[in-house]
């Protein structure tokens, strides 16, 4: 059993986080932090919690949570964790940060998120979180850097075909879908019911904060440098990312190519993970079959030389809190599927 | 053909009177303003507008809109068109106000909005612009009050029968359903699709600030004082208003009250009524019926000692933008329908 | 550990069982039956459940299923449930139905669901399943009546008063709204997207089949015969029922009756439930406080002599699957509360 | 003043093009007809239509609505326009199939629509009528083939690359996104709100029908065969398709490809359009921008030798409804414009 700290409780990948926690075998929660009016009861805040965690959330202080946990969730916005992360590696914490914050080169962070770095010293220390790629780094990580959900769709969509060498790495399309609990829990206009119900759009078109994020993930299992296209789109609904992946094949393998081998190639590729589900021929995840869940699920067609593969994805628990569980729980040598379904 | 005005024309009102009077006969859009970050022509702000209406949308100047037109819309927010109403009444001009300003009396509006009036001389003036109710005062109005949305569905499904007197007035219960649009464009964490979608609430539980215009326009049509029970909710959609109203029928009545009689007293009341439709017997409106319209549709109950309205608007437009343009119709002795559907 | 059947596996409510039982530490699903088209791994039905239910889905056979489990959930249509529960009560099995086949007494069912009982004899032995009224008798069931939906939202919403004996019992008004799943898993054009997306609509005006075991509930806890209005409306979301009850207070206890003394009365009578949380004074619950969990959350508000009661469920859940989990908790001696949240 | 009909009354094209020619100039609608269960007024139907159209809805009967009109609109499904067309051609009336049926070559038609064409004969007669490509041809139809909703947005992205030649024609990847209107009006379990909201899936991934349709118009618009990947997904939302179309630059234009140039290719390639608009550099259109409009908004990216183009349409306008009325003004010489917007 460890104590276990969430510091941004009242964001939706903090009110995930609890709600997982509160489930969890290994854990207790004992300090929550937020941003907020006047302190109070987590479950006045969420109802739902009612009953299940009965802990006030108190102001940002985080002298005060270090001495409450040995473990922390950062739920924070980019910019803010890199400020609350130096003194929890310094007291010895074991640190899962939710935010962009380590997960890019320091110079890549500036240009993309515009503002230069101010904890460059912990960045080499931060492991990238996406277990199915990077298990064993984690399980000795003490500063977890929790992957953008845009990028955990993206990157077990493409992975492996790119370790497997078949595909044109410059031709590579994500185009992404996703709901609007993704853009956080603020108050924005372009946010509001109004604007996005009944209504569709691309936006930030290749250039979106992901995009280099994307890249890196698959630079490093590519073993080159691959820069894709990356469209996201927002879709009127709560949760959930849908990408659809486009990729030529390699003329050595085009006509090697059939769908039932590219089945079998991530069959094969995903066979340990409990997390990562591959559909069979003809048939196509929807975000309806892992909404609520940690699942990542996969279909893959074969058309001529091209390769359409679709993964599916909560944006809020494989995309965020469900996958900072997973993590914690390889970090902390618990079942990694503790807590998670 | 007149020169027409729309002061914050870039709201959800703003925005619908502007593409109703686009395809208005007698009227040319002459003046737009709006609190806009930089002034630009209508149609960048809203695409759909592109072709129809090329017109910049300035910045607000009330001097400057007095020189442009002889009719202004003020599609402004509760307290801000109190402030600029004297001049535009002063230059002469006919003024169609959207806000609630000059709705109540002077000290019921301190009390529910929170705020002194600001031009309690002019309150007196303005004629409340419900048309199906007071035509003949609002042919002759210089300061139109145009009514609130949950108001105006409420008063068309009540008004019968308070003329009538069949019911008991202090049983009176209106249990209204809302878009979100009703609540205007803003930048509000409760109004985000996030929040909204997939979820349903009650909120100022008799405490609206509508209810005092229900009741104000209930009480004048009674003939006497009538003290409602309102509670509005907010649904997951854009646009539209379902009110069900509850009332006892008073004994006398109540035997008399079939379902039949019941359709006859509202077909017979509505019947010169271009915009209200009275369903037949077993049928009753749905928001679909009547989104994208002016109309206000009405299907009615009678279950023993109870009688049961239902009443279906579109809060943008016959509660707000629509009604608008009609009380606009009959002020300026155009066709009442004239730009409406 | 007991072996668990549903029946009728592949609606939304069966769907939810399943997916209960899959984390219910006293159970093992051991038959899963429903009317498909071909035999199939439950997890190719719903792959959410992948790697949790691995069970193949049979066509109906009830003499093959009585071999396999214990207890049996019947997640069947109206009608059909009473030709299944014979034979199943006949083996010694214990039977909870979530159909409305064993609610109502024997004439009231021919009159709301057109047709004849097939199975009186059984009809008095059912127990109706609403834990927090009738948990004694729950205890002791071998065949459960789940409450609908409609019902359970309120009758937990209204029951308080009627206990107390403080309201006007003609006066009651239930105004209802449902998300709509609580229609059922059914290929019908009035529940399409393109048709209840973006709409709002009553329906059944003091007509639907949920009336009579409203009034049934409210009868029982009052002592004397009770007949509500019951207005329900179809809302543009998945799942959900909010009631907004209204009801006269007695002259009596008008006075008396403030807003504090209502939240007491409520808390008082629900302080030993598990899954009903009353508000603090001012607050009112949303659904989606109380989605995805066994929760009925209800707020109060007194305004004058009227009582206002706003009650939220989710109808899959508190409304359907969860609270057939927590009859069977009760009839097995199980931790109430396991399994669900 | 034509007169016209309207075949397949009912579906949400029929009622589409019902309300736009209620406002039409040039149009009496003289006959609508369904499969209904009753003939009765087809604003008992639609509501919307009260006091609009007041026409009785009757039972298909095409000698009878041979002798009341000059020309028709056939909303019907694919396979039924062929057995309607040969008589209305036969008594010398124009017709504007909104179905399926003559689009396509009788081979292509065969194999993606499952069977063999009834009407080979007519099928060299007719027009495909998207205007902004082949609006000298349309003017002299007597059989227009109107387009599908999804080719429509695809052909407007591409065209003016495909025109201009600089373009790899084997990269074109058109990601499309619609709402659920462009599915019909159909009682299909995966259809319906509970199936569809708070969900997303592609579905016949580069096997849908339009797929041919849009090959036939690339492959006419660049004079040589053309294969795209299409992939259409479906977003919950009533109305309105995005389409995100990808292609490679070819060499010798990538570097003169300035985003600046591509705007410039479609703003001068759609100059005279009055319903195309070309968004500004790094502007992207929404659906919300041309929902109930006849618009087809398009935004273009340049990045490295890449383009991207997003184009919106209203799938039941410029998809359908609006783009047959669009249609007919062209082929009965009317202002091309008229009735819509």
């Amino acid at each position: 059993m460890i104590k276990v700290g969430v510091i941004g409780a009242t964001g939706y990948t903090g009110e995930e986080i609890i709600k997982i926690l509160a489930g969890h075998k290994n854990v207790e929660i004992t300090v929550l932090q937020a941003v907020v009016e006047k302190e109070e009861l987590i479950s006045d805040i969420f109802p739902a919690l009612k009953g299940r965690v009965e802990l006030v959330c108190q102001k940002p202080d985080i002298a005060k949570a270090t001495q409450g946990a040995e473990l922390f969730f950062l739920a924070l916005p980019h910019r803010v964790s890199m400020k609350v992360v130096p003194a929890l590696i310094e007291a010895g914490k074991k640190v899962i940060d939710l935010s962009a914050d380590y997960r890019l080169e320091a110079d890549e962070y500036e240009k993309w998120y515009g503002e230069s770095h101010k904890d460059k010293a912990n960045i080499p220390k931060a492991v990238y979180g996406l277990p199915e790629l990077f298990r064993n780094e984690i399980k000795k990580a003490k500063l977890l850097a929790n992957p953008g959900c845009y990028p955990t769709g993206a990157a077990l969509a493409i992975t492996p075909l790119l370790k497997k060498g078949c595909i044109d790495t410059t031709s590579v399309i994500i185009d992404a879908k996703s709901g609007a609990t993704g853009a956080g829990r603020k108050a924005l206009l372009a946010l509001s019911l109004s604007e996005v119900n009944e209504n569709l759009k691309a936006y930030k078109i290749n250039e979106h904060q992901h995009k280099p994020e994307i890249n890196m993930v698959a630079s490093k299992v590519a073993g080159r440098k691959i820069d894709v296209i990356f469209v996201p789109h927002l879709v009127p609904m709560n949760r959930g990312i849908l990408s659809t992946v486009y990729a030529g094949i390699l003329p050595g393998n085009s006509s090697a190519f059939t769908a039932d081998g590219a089945i079998e190639l991530y069959r094969d590729f995903y066979k340990n993970e409990p997390f990562v589900k591959v559909m069979g021929k003809g048939i196509f995840p929807a975000i309806r079959d892992v909404q609520y869940t940690n699942l990542c699920n996969i279909g893959v067609k074969v058309t001529g030389s091209k390769i359409i593969i679709v993964s599916c994805i909560d944006n809020l628990l494989k995309g965020a809190a469900g996958q900072a569980v997973q993590n914690m729980n390889i970090m902390c040598g618990f079942d990694e599927t503790e807590g998670l379904i």
